[in-house]
């Protein structure tokens, strides 16, 4: 990225200021990350996109640095010196601020540590999401978008978009924002669920990446009320079976994509990037339940259930993930497949990242008359639903599919107390700013 | 992709099937495209997401062939027979329906061309979409997104995910949608752009790919109530011209990919793909309006004028792009960035393709001071826009960026006639469903 002989109109990146020739003019751009006045000399460190640099700047010249924050253009002369950071600074600098001043921040960036409760850091998510230990978060959210993508696309699947704005909602009636749609109502989709199902029928391996919302009234740490949802369908299968391969090597390959592309976001935070080991541990729900010391009437795994779980995976089989399969049929989604041995078992699971579920997938229903009786069955009227399930008298395969949350996935990669942490700008019950 | 060995285990993709050697047993997957029915065989031709396959029938395996649509698996010999598509049909078939017999389809999806209307081809988009001739235009739309991310991953741009759900409308009061969030009003986002150049102050580069909301009054042939915003924003500019450079990198990036990705698809549809020149001709709006015969006085371009001009681009550069810079400021987004010189005119842009504008962009104000007095010379209140405002206190660099609408760029690939024609799941004022 450096240019062979740098002159003042080719910028360098301060991450390439150490391969810069001593004596040569350079020209950096970026922000004051941090004004330190001594007696002799002012320290400018300017922080960029790929990292900070140092200017030393003597004299009268010290009354041209600009308050932190400022963004600035410095030209200079790149300078050895084993005490700046990569072993090059600037020397004689020429600064130009590229704004105003910038008004103080309500944190200070410039500390190697974010010194901010959660209300702050949200309120000011505009400011303090460039530190750069904050940044890193997000690194590590994009490079996993990357690594979703990139696997997908390696074995035949094809993106898709489809619409937020639907007439009724397919995941449960609860929870759905109500829109006003030239007049009628319309709601916002809670998953592409039926789209990406009804797709199946047309690409055969779909996938999407985008926002979902579910309107949670509950004020939790693990739930947004608007999310990115990594969603995953794929025909032709024999069972659940080969939907967990597929999740497998998703996850794997987000996992691979944070180590080569945000390797400097993981450095800087200190973290230790789960293994994905070729066969994820498989439990079934009834020895989950026995795992967790639960009674094995439980419906459903408890935040506890997981967290025992994630715990007997690492244990047992150094994994940080672990997939339960075989769900209640009657606590799961009514379009998931039963187990055709035992249908009180659904072929159905969850993905357990580090104790906290972070994926929900299952071979669905995909004959029509299995999905009347199912709502029959479940005393769900048919009118709310004759669109979706209409869908498959024209010939779907069979199917499957999960969802990833990338704010959860995130969220456990740096084991953050609360998922609002690693969301640019979170949604909730209470917050719809900034 | 085809196994050395095939057996009954492994499935062939269609497109495999004539490298697969003859003689030897294999497995295909898909739907029943075509039944024809002879007086001595008859002939199943299978779909999957690579192409077509022949299947010969002879006696009481014939009745076992399921109608047209429904999904099978079929096991057969694979049989040279220069008559077949690609010289290789199976043979002695076994043939497995994978579902219920499928309902006849509204359109018949077997012929060459999907002889059916706009209404009949959106009614039933979940069946009509699996014509080849109709997917072979949403592969364009995968292939774009993949140039589209490429392109940006490639120099030094963040992927970003900005909230839909917001607390008020930035692009303009109109033509929002309004949500009940928790009893109280929020807004779906017209576009990320506020989002966008706050980030900019945080990552420097950033792009979006999402869904954007316009409660678009009209029913016009192209505009959509929700479709694919592909968003960018870069910092550290000179000028506009910065923008216009990293758009045309863009779309060369996008039509390349499309050429590598989506190359079955470009011929079964027969288009020719648009050269990208390395300087995509530009004109002042002023020149653009004297080209299109259009008063001096004129605030903007009909689509009348983007049509000579796009003509006027092909003619005399032999482009299908066209840049129209320095539209009237008054007529811009208050956002938008004067030019210095004369700030009548604006720093603006707008990339036409084929005649239709596709892109619109432009340099932003960077400076607090700048919103707050371009807000008064409006007339607008200062409190809806707050905290967007209140952002660039902060220490915005100087920045632009544009946003391409995947469907109107696919439209104009396709040259459709109407925007709906390649949009998956349209939505606009008379169409919530499917």
């Amino acid at each position: 990225m450096v240019s062979p002989s740098p002159t003042t109109h080719t910028r360098t990146l301060c991450a390439d200021l150490p391969a810069a020739t001593p004596g040569q003019p350079v020209r950096i751009q970026g922000w004051v990350h941090r004004r330190r006045e001594l007696a002799q000399l002012t320290f400018l460190v300017v922080r960029d996109r790929t990292g900070l640099a140092q200017v030393v700047v003597r004299g009268e010249a010290a009354d041209q640095v600009p308050p932190e924050e400022t963004p600035v253009e410095v030209t200079g002369t790149a300078t050895a010196n084993e005490q700046a950071p990569g072993g090059v600074e600037l020397t004689e600098p020429r600064i130009t601020a590229l704004s105003d001043d910038a008004e103080t921040p309500p944190v200070e960036l410039w500390r190697p540590t974010l010194n901010a409760g959660l209300p702050t850091l949200l309120d000011h998510a505009a400011v303090t999401w460039r530190h750069p230990m904050q940044r890193a978060k997000w690194e590590l959210a994009a490079a996993s978008l990357k690594g979703f993508r990139e696997t997908l696309d390696a074995t035949g699947f094809t993106e898709v978009a489809s619409p937020k704005l639907v007439e009724s909602a397919t995941e449960s009636g609860a929870n759905v924002f109500a829109v006003d749609y030239f007049g009628r109502p319309a709601y916002l989709a809670q998953s592409p669920q039926f789209y990406k199902q009804v797709l199946v029928g047309v690409f055969e391996r779909v996938y999407e990446v985008g926002p979902v919302f579910r309107a949670e009234p509950h004020d939790t740490v693990r739930h947004l009320a608007e999310y990115v949802s990594l969603d995953v369908e794929l025909g032709f299968i024999e069972d659940h079976h080969e939907v967990i391969a597929c999740l497998r090597d998703v996850v794997a390959g987000m996992v691979a994509a944070v180590r080569e592309y945000a390797g400097p976001a993981v450095e800087r935070l200190g973290l230790v990037l789960p293994d994905v080991l070729e066969e994820i541990p498989l439990l079934h729900f009834r020895e989950a339940l026995e795992i967790a010391g639960a009674p094995a009437d439980e419906p459903d795994l408890a935040p506890a259930h997981e967290r025992a779980i994630g715990e007997w995976a690492k244990a047992e089989h150094g994994s940080d993930f672990v997939v339960v399969e075989g769900y209640p049929t009657a606590n799961r989604a009514f379009y998931s497949h039963p187990d055709p041995a035992d249908p009180h078992w659904s072929r159905s699971f969850d993905l357990i990242f580090r104790g906290v579920e972070l994926v929900s997938g299952a071979q669905r229903l995909h004959r029509y008359d299995d999905y009347v009786r199912t709502l029959e069955e479940r005393g769900y009227p048919y009118a709310p639903y004759a669109s979706y399930v209409e869908a498959f008298r024209r010939g779907i395969p069979p199917h499957g599919g999960f969802a990833i949350g990338l704010e959860r996935f995130v969220g456990r990669l740096t084991e953050s107390a609360n998922i609002r942490e690693v969301t640019l700008f979170p949604r909730d019950l209470h917050r719809l700013t900034p």
